[in-house]
């Protein structure tokens, strides 16, 4: 059973209650604990030695890289970071600097973000470093945006660039939590999410309900450096395009407004944030799928069958 | 270096800010998001494989425990549980069947103190099953209880019986949050925590200033069936007192008042809670330490040191 048929399994029938706003299925939870402007973001997320990072990553971006993917999350929803606790499982024969060093790269990018560390909890993990980030947040409740809300003709922003984040980007990135904020305050974002899967998986969950789709322009898509380089190499078997559409880890947004706001969300943008990209990639459809558009062709592609394009 | 000593170097120097009331070092973290009558209470905890349960330990009770322990944290500052959010590290062999019981075990249990699940995060864990759960909760500000609180001359508390958890009730504990609450809304509690390390190590929480201590009475602390009759055995090595002391995984209340509101604590409790035990066995007292009186007699036991008395 696949990791995301398990949660949904797992993740259906839940105990719920009536401030929940969102459970499962979001970037965070919302609740509304009665916060007379706000909701309640409350997120985990883990990583773990030999999945997400190796015993030769350095020690800080391990901590630093926890840190930002949740984060990230609360990014996707325009929130703010409050408080997180960590929770440290342990090997036995873990190395107190190599765990001192983590705890540094938390704190410079909770510092960062102006978000308190509460609590630490150490237990023993035995064969393998694994570092769980709990955190919460909060988020206006007029500014709170959810994965569902794309509608038809919505144009399809995406920031940064896309591909190759193992080279290097996945411990390096900087949660969009500025640039969400500026979105929600001077623009209806419809949809958005982080991207974690690779641009052609997550895209699926801004298109709900089941009878939306998305039509993407094949040279509109921003394929990173690293990339192009790694293609360049020749042996990595993905052109850019392909790893910008499949690669995981990209932490960037990818979100969705209506088309009459796109130009002057690219001129805004570029003014506010001058050295981050920001792509309008294509546009939400009224048919199911996601289509790649180059010049007059259109294909559908699939999560697992976009290979043939390359 | 051994747990707390690495989670003391750990959390020192943390980021904190404003709004946080309370952080490492209680039950939970506390946090003053604005709410007009309550703060916001957040606590994670877990649990792993060969360490809190064992490949034999029946599904639903592993998932019972692992919401219960964090819900015991909640009572502990007499609070309410609001949402939680799952973390399984799952190894590559997994039963599903196992994991849809520990959810099963984890709704129960969150269902019956109206906890709602609003999400569940799976990730690969090599060699052992970890969950971990992470709850918000609220508490009045006016009745939130702390660790530090406790005065001279206070009476110390404890609910259940003690010792021997490891016989059953570590799996079959009900977080005692009805009862804190009913502390917290009819006395003056000065001070408690919930009971997981052992009654002779978690009262060092309750005495600070440093020059508090307390005295127990020897006769007062209440051994566990399972504590005694573990003893009759012969061969586990622990008298039932010694096992009371030290022993883990209670999850009992331990908390202090004045000793004027004793007594009626005492028959208050007796009609509202007639089938749970609730001893007071001692009192803090002006001298560091912690001190064991048997008739006439008062010997200061430390956390390593009580095998002495057997």
């Amino acid at each position: 059973m696949k990791e995301f048929e398990l949660i949904k399994v797992l993740t259906s029938g839940l105990p719920t209650g009536r401030k929940v706003i969102a459970g499962s299925g979001d970037d965070c939870a919302v609740i509304d604990l009665g916060l007379r402007e706000d909701f309640l973001l409350f997120k985990t997320d883990a990583i773990v030695e030999g999945v997400h990072f190796t015993a030769d990553t350095p020690a800080k971006k391990i901590g630093r890289k926890a840190m930002a993917r949740c984060l990230s999350d609360i990014a996707a929803m325009a929130g703010r970071p409050e408080a997180a606790l960590i929770t440290l499982g342990l090997p036995k024969d873990y190395s107190v600097e190599r765990i001192k060093s983590i705890y540094q790269g938390l704190t410079e990018m909770a510092n960062r973000f102006q978000t308190a560390i509460v609590g630490g909890e150490t237990t023993a993990n035995p064969s393998a470093m694994m570092i769980s980030v709990s955190l919460v947040g909060t988020v206006a409740k007029s500014k709170c945006i959810r994965r569902k809300g794309s509608r038809v003709d919505d144009a399809i922003f995406v920031s940064g660039e896309l591909g190759g984040s193992l080279e290097g980007h996945h411990l390096d990135f900087t949660p969009r939590i500025e640039e969400a904020h500026w979105l929600a305050e001077n623009f209806d974002v419809h949809a958005m999410i982080d991207l974690s899967d690779g641009l052609a998986s997550d895209l699926n969950h801004l298109l709900e309900p089941d009878n939306l789709g998305a039509e993407l322009l094949k040279t509109a898509i921003p394929a990173s450096r690293a990339a192009k380089l790694r293609a360049k190499k020749g042996n990595a078997g993905k052109l850019p395009l392909i790893a910008a559409l499949t690669d995981g880890e990209d932490y960037e947004l990818l979100f969705t407004v209506a088309s009459k706001d796109a130009v002057p969300l690219l001129d805004g943008w570029k003014q506010r944030f001058p050295d981050t990209r920001l792509s309008c990639i294509g546009k939400i459809i009224g048919k199911p799928g996601i289509h790649l558009r180059d010049k007059d062709k259109s294909h559908r592609i699939t999560l697992h069958g976009y290979e043939h394009f390359s």
